[in-house]
């Protein structure tokens, strides 16, 4: 290997995922070091990141960097090769906009919305709905977020592209109808079928009954 | 004014204030404008914010720009002078990561353990605790997490170092004791008299009454 590099992640999991998709749309070669979740963390994984004790962590030549927005920044500083920020700053600032929007509100609406007790699930998936509007707005007739190249809210957004779907399936609801989101979800098939992503997706007949699995628990 | 540039702020708002602290620490002049919130937001704000509809919102030559960490990180690009961000991308990495750790972590603990009702303040006091544990020992010995000079993780500390000393006193309670957090304490000191950080604080007895009124509506 070029670089010392490793990343500990998951295989289910889209914030370890997007990390290595970053890797490979660089063109960096990288060890995974997959983590046996949830109980049986590694001892390298709890030292490396032991405030949020949760993949992903990428350690660069033995120097570890958790959360993976602050990791896909570094990833863009340090190998500046297919950028996956925009040059011009105030469209970097959109960029970092929406992948924190998709973080902080998609996401967390998303994970209510499958795990809502059946009386609260519909409540759950208007709010997931309201969620995902503005990104169905945003989006427009655009191939990606980032244009005609995918970039950092796309790889951020790998989340709602296949994951959703593959919640939906596992859940029984339906988030994403491509009567309310055409856009979200013509995007969605430009990304999953996207030649490099498609190398980090895990494989949706092993994902879907994790996910029934996990989210069923709580 | 020598750009366009404007601040739609709250006086009392520690995520508006650090926005002004940026531009103040590059010399940067600006327009400010004041919202009155929460019932009767302006109508440029909710054009310029339709998303969170929420100050901070940094207009430059008419494009703006929300969320708080996402136009610190522009003032930082565009003014490169007094940079806030580490040069080194692994100790810009762990600003990030801090500053992230602040916004996620410690603001929603704080908060909560303010508005807890008498019955589970205790528990939020704790978690409060805990959520400032990692900044105690982050900061050790440092005058502040930038080194000597005040950075991007002081700017955004500065809803620790002033705000969380004003809910104590507004609602009573005592998050950042001096025996638990003696450089979180020493390290507040140093930002809150720092001579620029002087110029955006609000004066603290129009903030404690104010707070105590916000924290007890819930």
């Amino acid at each position: 290997m070029a670089e010392e590099l490793q990343v500990f992640g998951f295989w289910a999991s889209p914030f370890s995922r997007r990390v290595e998709l970053a890797l490979k749309l660089k063109g960096v070669e990288y060890q995974h070091i997959e983590e046996d979740l949830p109980h049986n963390k590694s001892h390298l994984l709890l030292q490396y990141n032991p405030i949020h004790k949760k993949v992903p962590v990428l350690v660069h030549h033995g120097k570890p960097i958790s959360e993976s927005l602050v990791i896909l920044e570094y990833i863009d500083e340090i190998w500046k090769n297919n950028p996956l920020l925009p040059q011009n700053p105030y469209e970097r600032a959109l960029a970092r906009f929406w992948a924190k929007y998709i973080e902080d509100k998609v996401v967390v609406a998303m994970l209510k919305a499958a795990k809502a007790k059946i009386e609260d699930r519909e409540k759950g998936l208007e709010e997931a709905g309201e969620a995902l509007e503005p990104l169905e707005k945003e989006l427009g007739s655009k191939r990606f977020f980032g244009g005609e190249k995918i970039g950092f809210v796309d790889v951020v957004g790998t989340v709602v592209a296949y994951w959703a779907p593959a919640i939906d399936e596992a859940v029984g609801i339906e988030m994403i109808g491509s009567d309310r989101f055409p856009n979200i979800k013509k995007w969605s098939e430009e990304v999953v079928n996207h030649g490099v992503v498609k190398q980090i997706l895990p494989p949706k007949d092993k994902l879907v009954p994790y996910l029934r699995t996990v989210l069923s628990r709580n």
